[in-house]
């Protein structure tokens, strides 16, 4: 099946792996006359980009983006939107013992399995590198968002044990202040810590993504199996390293009382409104007109640096001890690969929901 | 969008409001040559059946499965099966302020705000009756994963606060020796205390549904957007009341450190095995041969009988005060539905999954 | 894979066999708010019954439809739309041959071979009754598409070598007045002698039916793979006995110089205009705003009386005369199937059409 | 909508421009395992290079692809392979007329019509050039098909009024012998002098394309929608220029009686065959073990040097004088674009094909 194929209307599709010649995507169905660069993208990809602090790999990536096709005179054609990173750090190299076992935690067992063999060079096409493509993608969906008053924000809120105080959550650029992008700097400081012994421990430490989205209409989201939180928990879900999507209160929800969990609706300036949000901004999977709130949580780095007992390609027991560069968390990285995705889902399902009402369909084609 | 069809090749078309004439489902690409009859699917219809005990509404609904096509001489013939369970309680009745207002946690406003208006008869197309045609295409789906050895499992872990206890889960069967489907008789006795006192109370419960599948091959799930956890929370989530859902350790792995959280591989009786299965069977997206393990966190049901705030259709504010019959939790009958969604996310990745490699796919068309 | 659904936003799933309990559509993605009833599907349906001259078979099949869901007070809900055709004319009696060999030109070989065995009874879903569920579907796209100024209307060119003369096709109501649906009654008379005479022989005729739509707006149809004569064609080509189509000239372009096939363009009442129409309305696979023109040859029925060689399923040669009531020709039956694909395709592409330009997605939703 | 995506298993995403950067596919879904290098996609590029005759543009264009992904140790890996070709003769030049005004029999109107505006540079989207990244992903699925002894031969059939005569179709060989790709020396000596003819006329000329499958086995095609003409169909008319298709005897098919038209079947060497091939090798939209064969008109080239009446992009009348370098002909470079899209089809039809029979799925995956 093609898995690197994903969206309806809005749809991307992304290749390459990590010591490839390049991580790129292709963007079909983009609408036309958004003006797009360059820098409208690498903006994004430098938010994931590692090496910008001792919490990342030392690896220097400039993930430049190029611009293939699909943009004419400074806007989008709304034909396809090409574009590549080619990767700088190809090391032809002798990748031992990656080549020869599997790491545990990796996909290195599963794709041997599916395929018969794999590309082991750096993860090949399992590696966070292709996360780039996401991104890519996604910083397109937030420009055409954001010109619709839709803002998608997503944040560290916690790491290990140690979560964000709401109290202290004073503004959004605050997370753009830490290398660990949390919104609170005492909880960033703390969090540091503990990365930083984890490290010393040679091991790593995972943590938990929340995103909102503010400026999101009513009414997007289709009924039964399209539900938005069905697409986004999908989405966020096919990022590497993700086990588990909550939409508002998520698993607190599981033990609170109906009374409680149920968001009264009230009138306020005209509008109908909700006077709590535990629902997460979605009710029978269409947009209610709160802010959109998901979660997700990330498992700490497999790559670890202490000895793990693992098997060899010829099925023999044996310790692997990894070398190498790698992040001891991929937490703050994964920040804006969460943005990206839902991003995407967003403007896919806003672009798919307009044909709902007969009469705007009519509207459309006949007022033209 | 259509939002009622789902899956590659198997693939599902659903229909039907809660009070119309029925409610159905369309399955296509179903292999031939599965023996299948009415039976094989009312057992799956009657786990999901009101009226069983007093923890759910006392309709007595017998949801009769009948095939009206794609099975002949006690066989699928590959074509489209279609099933149909017809609607006993229509009742063209007076549905009140349901009609006029918006019920807090239901999706009356969203479908309103989303296609104008809304067929608001129990819930019309958002009513939890839609989950009859999931079970019925999941009941085919089961039958041939079983044909290949494959289990899946669901069952209550926790209402409210309750937690099922480990240690005292003895067998499979003991969950259908309880109303609560709890296969743990004690932690079921607690669970129906919590769950009449907020009968009582006019208020409803949520809770956690776990599911295991056993007998799972290696290798099934793809790259990237199609990994098989993607396509599972996307199938659990488009279940409603579904706030959460988790794959193996799920949230708390984010609280762990690589170290305890991979998963080591160790060979046992010549096959590759895990140590551990914090992963829960997934890695990269792809199964890993362990068992499948995945949680969905339920909201308590919306529909509670004490007096709520809300709007009204013509946008003023109201109090509501909801009749007639409904679920104080529906955790149990869901238990089914989860069963089913997983079933068919299975099965729909299995068919796709045939063709991942080049010499599996020359080899099964030219030995013919 | 699922060959029985059709459609990216007006999704379609089709389902039954000729002598099962019945054939039917559910209707994905149509626009809520669309005024529907049973009687609108039904004049589409009595355009293709059987039994309504001596040149279809005598059956008498009321085929009246039933809506089974997405309808409520009269207006389409923006949810699935279920319709079935119940089947009047089960006979459980004995297929003797039918069922034993393969006859020529049907699907009966190539149906065993595919799935192991077939439903036999009157050609279980390759039988022509499974366009029943294609025509009840297109009345609902017709429909809509008639408020948007959209007229679809197919007829009869030709029957065998008796082509209508287009100097005598004087109004689209002609096409109704002859059993042959041929806007010529002079061209239909002679049509009708050579069908009896056929007839006579325990032969049968084959013909071509043209389709043309006005009223289409210019910019329908995407760039390369999702051309608008791309998705026609595969359409066209889907109902069964359908040989070839054409787009305009079609084949005869092929033989023309490009000085004479190429429609120059000029201003008309300050629009731009084709002088000519060569192209058929689609320029780069995108309508011009001409009208559309499409051409189907249909293939004779394969089911003739005489005398024909053939194989068992035991794979021994035997001869097979044909027994049963089976029409001499299917074309007049068949021009308000092509009328119902081009429909729902027409339908289709106009919905997923509307994200084309970002100021229009923009404008759609932020001026609500 | 994403118009530039095709297949379901084996995917492919195309992108790029005439004048862009360059024109690329990603093709997702290919099964692992198959030794695949750049020469592999190059022979087929080679053929639709242009340059290559006086009958085709003299622009050298070397177009020579490199895979950027997807490939590992001279293997398929089973995930994306992306293949581009650089644009070497990108001129920033001045267009003039082609920017300002809408060539008759391009896609330049439509394009403006419907996205506001169009990359006019060379027919941006709408150019040939597009076919590049048709025939690179065709490439590989003709490989793989190959491999399983599947065999797709396309060639010219006829060029104008002269068409090959079958009598002197000696060998398959014969066709690349000629410039224009006609498996008859004497037709295609004829039909050069009526192209060098039109040249000196300052018009062009069209012609048919036919092509026939060997090797491929029965049972492979899905009912109704997903029937293999109907996909095949789609296919062909979604290459530019295509005006019609026929399926084995196609428009004839409609002049025919059935007792001619009808296939015999008969036993020969123990395998069912049919005595003659009308049908083209498919019944009910599958196949049915005889050579495959269906037919393409392709119309002339819209870019002529005579003078053409036609509206500017500000509605003006004016009169349009196409200079620069086009193909009197397209015929001979669209043959392989032809097999390139039949072989695309047919192996994403044997990929999902797989699933048909249960009892094949249980023992392919139990059998492991």
């Amino acid at each position: 099946m093609a898995g690197s194929v994903f969206g309806t209307i809005f749809k991307i599709s992304t290749w390459g792996e990590s010591h490839g010649k390049g991580i790129g995507v292709v963007v079909d169905g983009c609408p036309a006359g958004l003006a797009l660069c360059e820098d409208d993208i690498q903006v994004y990809l430098n938010r994931r980009k590692p090496g910008q602090s001792k919490f990342s790999t030392p690896r220097k990536e400039d993930d430049a983006v190029e611009i293939l096709s699909g943009v004419f005179e400074g806007k989008t054609t709304g034909t396809p939107i090409s574009m590549v990173v080619y990767n700088k750090t190809q090391r032809s190299g002798d990748y031992g013992e990656i080549a020869r076992c599997y790491r545990p935690g990796h996909a290195d067992y599963t794709f041997d399995e599916k395929y018969g063999f794999r590309d082991y060079r750096g993860g090949g096409r399992s590696s966070g590198r292709e996360t780039i493509a996401r991104v890519a993608a996604g910083a397109i969906a937030a420009k055409l968002l954001y010109q619709m008053g839709i803002e998608v924000y997503a944040y560290t809120e916690s790491i290990g044990d140690v979560k964000i105080d709401a109290a202290r959550f004073d503004d959004k650029e605050a997370r753009d202040t830490n290398p660990l992008n949390m919104p609170d700097a005492t909880a960033a400081e703390e969090a540091a810590k503990l990365v930083a012994e984890q490290m010393a421990n040679y091991d790593s430490v995972g943590g938990v993504i929340a995103c909102s989205v503010t400026g999101l209409p009513t009414g997007i989201g289709e009924p039964v199996f399209e539900k938005l939180d069905a697409n986004l928990s999908k989405a966020i879900f096919s990022i590497g390293a993700v086990k588990g999507v909550e939409i508002g209160d998520g698993f607190s929800a599981a033990t609170a009382f109906g009374s409680a969990n149920n968001d009264a609706f009230a009138m306020k300036n005209g509008k109908v409104t909700k006077l709590t949000n535990h629902a997460g901004g979605i009710l029978g999977g269409i947009s209610d007109g709160s802010d959109l709130f998901l979660r997700a949580a990330i498992k700490p780095t497999p790559s670890i640096f202490s000895e793990q007992q693992t098997v060899s390609r010829e099925h023999e027991d044996m310790m692997l001890q990894i070398k190498g560069r790698h992040d001891p968390i991929i937490v703050p990285r994964a920040v804006v690969v969460v943005e990206a995705m839902t991003a995407i889902v967003l403007l896919d399902m806003l672009l798919v929901g307009m044909s709902a009402r007969a009469d705007r369909v009519i509207e459309f084609y006949t007022k033209k």
